[in-house]
């Protein structure tokens, strides 16, 4: 039969993403990162207070008041602002905006497994850069990207869940030659940010997301801070109405009660490093993390620890990929779920 | 200053959405084809019994219940149906899946005015394929567009409002080598629907927008009906979470009262048909419409009555576009927006 996708579509499988169970009782979900903690109350509100009437009129295409607030939270110009479906259709847009089919488009390994799936999709030419043995950025990282035009990497990274070094990262936007991408999805869990940076790069942007620390992966909004030139292109490539109504409203109602957000973010990170330690203490290795999980090598296989938890109602990830197929991700979950975890780990350890 | 984007994107000016108007008082908007009445009371109560904690987490990414209910109202699989953020992504997808880079693509002209934008953004070799006299699919489409990988249509066609003939078409679908694509925003306006068809051609599209008929444009929800084979080719392209967990319990709620859409589309239409025949008795051309909008060549200069309209409260729309400079296009609001509306355009025949 005849396939009539383009080739770079046909010959590929796609992203795979993180299980969704459903229908399934008493399950430990700490496989896609999400927050234990529900969402501000002024998201209940937000949503409570929407008139549905004022659906079948088109969003504002700009997003305005949403870019507004977000531009006030974060100390940058509305104009350096562009909101998306998800941070991950900003990862598209920004392939699509900066990279042509068959040019070159660098990203860190290992880290978030979309990278190289928006490669695929785009037709691009794929550049790995390896972390080094700290799954910190390379030193010479520039030199190796230096073809490329766009440079993709995850601060701090997933799913180790350290924090590259902010001097490296600098020397690499300085050094580039193409636009370097800041993916701070699990910045709210660390102590660092880059945004502030896009004042002294014109080819800087850092993207950031509700999924994690706001509690909002069902909604689906993300955020990208950029010079104004750089915003401009990514918003020809942006479809107009790409945020909804409903989005607009509740993604606003949440920033403006960040303070929710940080309350639960400290909480988490309590868990991370209590659990951290815990799990040390049994002998596992536990990377450093800046993140809303943690990258264990358990005592035995990891990847039949994995499954062995699975089987007990617990759902974590693991990757069967090089460096760290010895390694599963546990997201946070409330201190009571790790505390179950914990329990857990320990019976398989024996 | 140096710039980052590819070539593409830089040299284009992008899509520019019609007009949201904002703050102004006692305005008829009559410009972006939006619903004058509200979505269906189901859609109100689905809003409010959605339970804001379900936000924390991820939603489907098949967004599994809403393409059931989809399958069974349309009459498909489920598998045969996928869902956009807003039709508008769907084309995107489109273009994204079946037009590499330099490759052609045909679109019908004067249709709507995202489809060159589309071809431009992907850097596609943009073919432009003329209507008719009567603005339906010219006898040789196929053969103008016999290198295209995908040839997009509008059924009913925007903004001139007809109903492109069904055997032109299917001799359009049996005869092209690349997809057909056709999109039926207003299809629940006219009395005929091209989804059937996709049973019987394997490079057949067909979409729909809950922006119209559904009165949901502030949702943001499309969906598209094909063979299953380019159904799992566009998935591969579509972001895995593109549809929020909102956005799926609402648009299920609105297919489950499709009753409801049913009866709004039936009021506009006979709207339409007595405003085309009042404009016609005063002279005006009216082109015979299946769309909820009007194209109207007044009997003075279009952009001098769109104009006036505005200075009176009456967006509409005017394209300065060779063909059709000498119309507006004229959404259908309420029977008592449209009696003000035919009041002002006799004023301004005075």
């Amino acid at each position: 039969m005849k396939n009539y996708a383009r080739e770079a579509i046909s010959k590929i499988g796609g992203y795979v993403p993180g299980e969704q169970p459903r229908g399934l009782k008493r399950l430990i979900k700490l496989n896609t990162n999400e927050n234990p903690y529900p969402p501000s109350p002024k998201v209940e509100e937000a949503l409570k207070s929407f008139d549905y009437r004022r659906l079948r009129l088109y969003p504002d295409p700009c997003a305005t008041e949403l870019r507004n607030t977000a531009a006030r939270v974060y100390g940058v110009k509305p104009e350096q602002v562009i909101c998306g479906n998800g941070s991950d259709e900003l990862l598209t847009i920004a392939l699509r905006t900066f990279v042509g089919e068959g040019e070159c488009y660098a990203y860190t390994e290992p880290s978030y497994s979309l990278y190289p799936v928006l490669s695929d999709i785009q037709g691009a030419k794929p550049l790995p850069i390896p972390l080094d043995e700290n799954f910190d950025i390379p030193e010479n990282a520039a030199e190796l990207a230096r073809d490329a035009k766009l440079i993709m990497l995850a601060r701090p990274n997933a799913p180790t869940g350290n924090l590259p070094d902010e001097e490296r990262l600098k020397e690499l936007c300085r050094k580039a030659n193409g636009v370097v991408w800041v993916d701070e999805a699990y910045a709210d869990f660390a102590g660092s940010s880059f945004i502030s940076e896009i004042a002294n790069y014109p080819n800087v942007i850092v993207s950031r997301t509700f999924s994690k620390s706001f509690s909002l992966a069902g909604l689906r909004i993300g955020l990208a801070f950029a010079p104004e030139a750089l915003i401009n292109e990514m918003n020809k490539v942006r479809d107009s109405y790409n945020i909804d109504f409903l989005t607009q409203a509740i993604a606003k109602a949440a920033l403006e009660d960040v303070e929710y957000m940080r309350a639960n973010a400290a909480k988490i990170c309590a868990t991370r490093d209590w659990l951290s330690e815990e799990l040390r203490k049994m002998g596992c290795k536990v990377l450093p993390s800046q993140s809303n999980f943690i990258f264990v090598k358990p005592n035995r296989p990891a990847s039949e620890i994995f499954t062995e938890l699975r089987k007990d109602g617990f759902i974590v990830r693991y990757f069967n990929l090089p460096r760290i197929s010895e390694f599963i991700r546990v997201t946070m979950g409330t201190r009571e779920d790790m505390e179950s975890f914990l329990e857990e780990m320990r019976q398989l350890d024996k």
